[in-house]
């Protein structure tokens, strides 16, 4: 099951996010990619992680793995757009898909495996069950 | 009323901390300042802050006011110090001083104005009074 | 001499830029903060470091004295406003200050003391006489 | 051709590290990551880059691909600790490995390809093949 819903998250690169090679420090790429994330939830309506942690015990979406391929560097004064979607619906965990693009240039690929987070009872992290109704909002198709 | 107690707090400077310029992108000074703030009540043995949230109402020590004066700039590969210490205790605040170091050059100074936050029945956060027991901790001379 | 200019920079809070309070994790503000006064020079028609690098010598504006006094917090999902100008044109310095604004609610105000800087011949930074091109770009009422 | 040698880089995790969730928001572990790769380096008596830029052209290590497995979190107050080594040697670019711990616990995983970087006559960015004795330094084994 995937999803045809695709949220593009626009990215100003400024001086201090590079390096002193003059690129864009890397971890910052990922910091990017986390807004992306959540801006996907955002624009598909999935409310504030507040609110989801009252109905439906979800905290956040901790990542689990992630895998990227860094094609082309980008600098200070770039603008960066960067389509994210839901590659897969899983049981318990879900695919996260982002292509990082200046213009018609491949910045970067990224692929993530990430959960709907939870909390025991004695506080500590756990993968919940996919949310149906979030799924449903995020374009499931079943 | 000040104190005389000082905590230093060490910094090795890395290649992603530095800018285009090849030097030290200054907000991470200020990563570098709030680590020292929090090290400074931890080597006096103020517990963490839930452990305080629970006890004295205290999440943490936000910044009302900062001003800075940068006199040399650093790069990767330095090893730097931050010598912290409490410059004054006032009835809702504190005044928390830092002189950053490397070897014997001034790097920059920085002087903070805290408070012990809380949270009022709304949620939103406020000054609580300086705790008498942290003060103490933290060496303050009556 | 001071300028009539003011610039808008526009920032969206992100959910990794607050701290385990839920706040906006302050140096985070002073890499928004950065981000404004290089946006104030774009917008006024100033190039690229590297360009003036050639032309002027100028490096870029590092920071000499920052004063920052904060009003009130800040959360992801909030939309902020940073107005940026040059408060004061001095010899070999300016003074750039900035106002944090969330809809109608002022979040902080910041003053900062800028050289532009350039390199000695045994590349150490040093402060360059104000360009007058520059100053002239930005506004400089004279 | 692998390197037995693996060198620890040591990290305090800081409140300022954390999220909303009170949980090491992850790109921070990329900044620890890349930190720790070029740690690794500079144990194994490798010059700085501005160094290695006139001996050899090498500018840094660009990474060209990132795979990272998150296991369990970590929180501030927490030292961890990074063990670097190169799991394989390539004609133009090279694996290094991480792994993550806290005590004995597995915190992540990481496994990341690299270039030499070198700049083409435009400026661009390219791979160079290994240099044969920066490889010899990190341990090769032929």
């Amino acid at each position: 099951m995937s999803s045809s819903l695709e949220v593009i998250y626009s990215v100003r690169v400024e001086f201090g996010d590079c390096d002193p090679a003059g690129i864009v420090w890397f971890p910052n790429f990922f910091r990017w990619i986390d807004a992306a994330s959540r801006h996907f939830f955002m624009q598909c309506g999935v409310p504030r992680w507040e609110e989801t942690a009252k109905t439906l015990g979800v905290i956040g979406t901790p990542l689990v793995d992630t895998h990227t391929r860094f094609v082309a560097s980008a600098s200070y004064g770039d603008e960066l757009s960067i389509a994210t979607r839901v590659a897969e619906w899983r049981h318990k965990s879900f695919v996260q898909a982002y292509r990082v693009m200046r213009g018609e240039t491949l910045i970067l690929e990224c692929e993530e495996v990430r959960i709907f987070g939870g909390r025991r009872e004695d506080g500590s992290l756990c993968a919940l069950p996919v949310p149906a109704e979030i799924a449903r909002l995020c374009g499931r198709e079943v």
